[in-house]
């Protein structure tokens, strides 16, 4: 790989993450007007709101509002398991990589990864079947937990359609397994695929979802369950810190996020011409599902040390090169990405 | 106590915390027109800003943005202390009392409340010295933190001055003991008593701050202390999932937030007030220190029903009756809230 | 005070511990023939018998055998508290100081000291109550469990009498805690009181019972309750690594020490007569209530340190001098410790 | 598969564990003239005995002595781990699926399960070296420690010879990586390999070894490492409740054990023996590298039933019947369990 310098540095392209997002004049405008109270001692309209709204969009009883996705994980996973619980989620799921261990250490859960022998970021109901009994002689470690992942990031925003996530809704139930989903991505995959984001939590126990990913709000997740379970995970929250006050000054952003969901075709259409420019230039690269694509490079810390070279900003993920594409980045930017690297870089 | 009933619900003053300050239109204002980032992958120029402001005002090497100060706590514990590591703090501290006992199991410490022997909320150094001595002949309990609290909030909001502080913090050195203080109303000290904030954080390790109180930003806190300690600190609330992503629509009210340290000195003037009526209609009621006034009464739950009935809201607090004045609750109101008192009750 | 130095080291007088006791040739050859089998696997049938005999003297419906107090009291304390419940104990109870803090970071409580204020070791039921009570507004620390010690080691081997027990113990019903008991010198309490052990542990939901203190097995303690208990309890000590395999060669040995209950009224009577010679000698003695004698004295260290060049060992114990009279000192040793004294030291 | 029933119980062949090895005359004997001190507050002499000789035995600089292999392993885990940090251990290893989950909840620490791509139960250096690396761009999981077991009882007793356990050592050591390794059986890896136990440590930070498998001591485990980590080790064994007063009598039964390391030879010619025979007769059993043999079969429960029935006792592991032998099983007994699935069972 050969990399022509510049002389002056470019504007950069920024396809590092959807979280770059920022909110825009109307979302600013909304939560300015916000309506607010302290969601300690009394209960915040504005995140009232949102929580209802969301469970209801979410197909659920009910909703709490969360600080930060990982947190909203974190008191789902903390809620459903007891000490040293084993607990299945496929190979490279967020809770297992990229929340420092807290599913471990904090929510007291033993991990074990399942193969993604269904298609990318998918087990089969057979291989969930499988982990979940093992039942040893004596002592048997408690398996009681399914954690799915829809999109899957780290398999490149990959969907699981709805019939396959009943199948393995299904298979964790039967064999005595709570199901969580991260449901981080859960719009992309909503829109992906055609259907309402109900559809995609049906039978889970939990289900977490973020609105400040492609969405564009700053700050916000929830996660929903049933009424006993987010009582219990309100107290979860507050516990770890994420109880605050006025909170209806972001949950308004979220509100206006969710009338955005079917925005995000707009990203999955701007990833799917990244990769076929892409692989026209001959990177290896599948077609995308949503907003994520996967590039296979042979040197990964050289091939991003490259592109930021030439303006353009990615991040490494699984062993490859990942390009995530966001309101933020427009059909034009992917464009030039495009012809940055036919100046610069010779694949 | 008699309560004589009215007619019609009266409209609420509400003591009860000054955590339910509202955003004001000029703070919603500078919250709409702030410059935002993603403060996980990179930095959102506001915390940023709000951070180094805030380590300099509490004198400190560096801070760090937290969603709340329960959290502010609990990142600084569990960056002090080992498992099992004992601490000393004073009786009825926020983080024994008030964090749902996240500092014991979360972050590992085994608690050691010392009695105020010095005055309200303040131990004295020799307790703090042979609380922290005691090692037994084998296998001790380690003692590695006191964890101090200025204003003391369980204490009816007591201050302690600077030369108590720095005593008590050269006591817990010389045992080698960290210090870490608990200053979610630490303005209302530095206020009180006529000194900057950084000289009510001499010698100390870990500070944290809020700014949700009585300085009226809807959501935030920091911590702060060395550039190490923030750093460790940093990851920690990355795992509680306190790691947000635009924050800086948050730290833009806590920066307007610290240019009212200030106007504290108003609340303190309604709380005297507010202490001095109830003290002429018989109440028992020493004279606050700050913005929280402690009423001890025969019945605490029937006197806040009976205070309620009159359109008064208070909380219990360490068997008492607690009233926190603050920015929302106007000189007027206290004496609306005295002449219904007057008119309803007989104390 | 003035230690004359001596020519030759004295034979050390050993009032350390009760912990120090050795087996005798008869526990020794009880545990060489001991029957035994996996313990992990199936049941080894010495541990069963030692456990069902163990529960039939505590009165209570079924026993786990443990390699130690600690282990005990830590698989009580996980089974009962969730993360983050406040538990009570008696100031100075040896699950808030000689546990290395695992009542908290491991069992998830955070603990909250209650004064001796119905004597030595004893609180009120009143301040059980006062404590138990105390809920705040909101997000209020879930207080779950009352944890009782008797005899209390660091009051002095101080015993509760059975109706203060029973009065403790309804208190924490009342408020809807849990009790249990750290009956580690249990069998000291009942041998002072003249009353059966389960006398003494009347209504309590666990209670933990050690054979290796002045009972002389060398390895062993139990945890006793409800057959659902000791079934969770079970899965606990599997997780901390207390699950042995053959371990009937220890059980043997306690079932031994069971059968030497009544003996400890010989260590009762030696530590009368060392409390009464030393009186004498103008320490500052109280009556010891079982077999632990406290002494207060000006320097605990230097007091240690000049016992020990005359040839008597103690330890230093909640700021005094701590004697524990056992099996292995006679009341001819106790006679001799005097005259050492009487020749080296000026009290 | 057919099961003939049969008039009367057969005397029970059992092949289900090493553990269920009893002590013998000789062991009983040494264990009840073993010299014993108290191992918490002083040091017990046999205790001390065993430590060292087991710390020169295993290469390292210092052991500690604890009543399980998993409180070994748990202990030593605790003491590498900080809280979250990612852990790598070949798939199905003893830490990842036997402790019920306290290498994640207690220790703190993030499984990652390792192929076994080099063999059975051992993964190859590269897949070491790309686990152990992964960074992603921020907050990423720290990954610290390589958790090898040897044998490998999930594999069926497998062994890792020398120059692959140096390379995965160096692997995990390039990487930043400490290494523990679980050596519960590395005696019959020793035997098996024609090499002393401490090639089998070669550059380890911490090893556990266990006398209470094939070497037939009732109760006991040691974990050795550096003089400093024995340090952290013990205090966490304390905390864990390991700590237990005159152990020496358990000790001494160790001692004995480490004088028959050679005597296991014979348990690997009779597992060598059951399984020839096994082929023989249709079953599907590799080659046992020690005493392990691992039987596939169609429908694990069912085969394991009529074995039951014909006074053969096996348990489940792996998806496969696993037969150990072990001291209390004969080499007529291998046969005498072959006839009778020659007359019972039709494989």
């Amino acid at each position: 790989m050969t990399v022509e310098t510049t002389s002056a540095p470019l504007p950069p392209l920024d396809f590092r993450s959807d979280t770059l997002t920022r909110p825009d004049e109307h979302m600013r405008s909304v939560m300015a007007r916000a309506e607010v109270g302290d969601n300690v001692i009394d209960t915040d309209p504005t995140i009232r709101e949102l929580e209802e709204r969301a469970a209801d969009v979410l197909g659920m009883p009910a909703a709490l509002w969360t600080p930060s996705g990982t947190m909203a994980n974190l008191v789902a996973l903390s809620t459903h398991l007891r000490r040293g619980d084993r607990f299945l989620a496929p190979r490279g799921a967020h809770v297992l990589l990229n929340e420092l261990g807290s599913a471990a250490w904090l929510a007291g859960g033993m991990p074990d990864p399942l193969d993604h022998d269904a298609g990318p970021g998918r087990p089969t109901p057979a291989t969930v079947r499988a982990a979940a009994g093992g039942a040893g002689p004596y002592y048997t470690l408690r398996t009681t937990l399914l954690s799915l992942e829809n999109t899957h990031n780290a398999a490149g925003g990959a969907v699981t359609p709805p019939d396959e996530h009943e199948a393995l809704v299904a298979a964790a139930h039967d064999a005595g397994l709570r199901v969580h989903l991260d449901g981080a991505r859960l719009w992309n995959a909503s829109v992906a695929l055609g259907v309402a984001p109900a559809t995609l939590t049906a039978g889970v126990d939990s289900v977490s979802a973020c609105f400040s990913k492609g969405l564009g709000a700053p700050v916000g997740s929830v996660v929903a369950g049933s009424v006993e379970f987010v009582e219990q995970a309100r107290r979860m929250r507050q516990m770890l810190g994420g109880g605050v006050r006025q909170g209806g000054v972001l949950a308004a952003a979220c509100l206006v996020a969710l009338d955005r969901v079917d925005e995000l075709a707009l990203d999955h259409a701007k990833a799917s011409a990244l990769a076929t420019g892409l692989r026209e230039r001959g990177w290896d690269v599948a077609e995308p599902q949503t907003n994520i694509v996967l590039a296979g490079v042979a040197d990964v810390a050289a091939t991003l040390d490259a592109l930021r070279s030439l303006g353009i900003l990615a991040l490494p993920m699984a062993g490859k090169v990942r390009f995530v594409l966001h309101r933020d980045v427009s059909a034009d930017d992917v464009t030039t990405a495009l012809d940055r690297i036919d100046k610069g870089m010779n694949a």
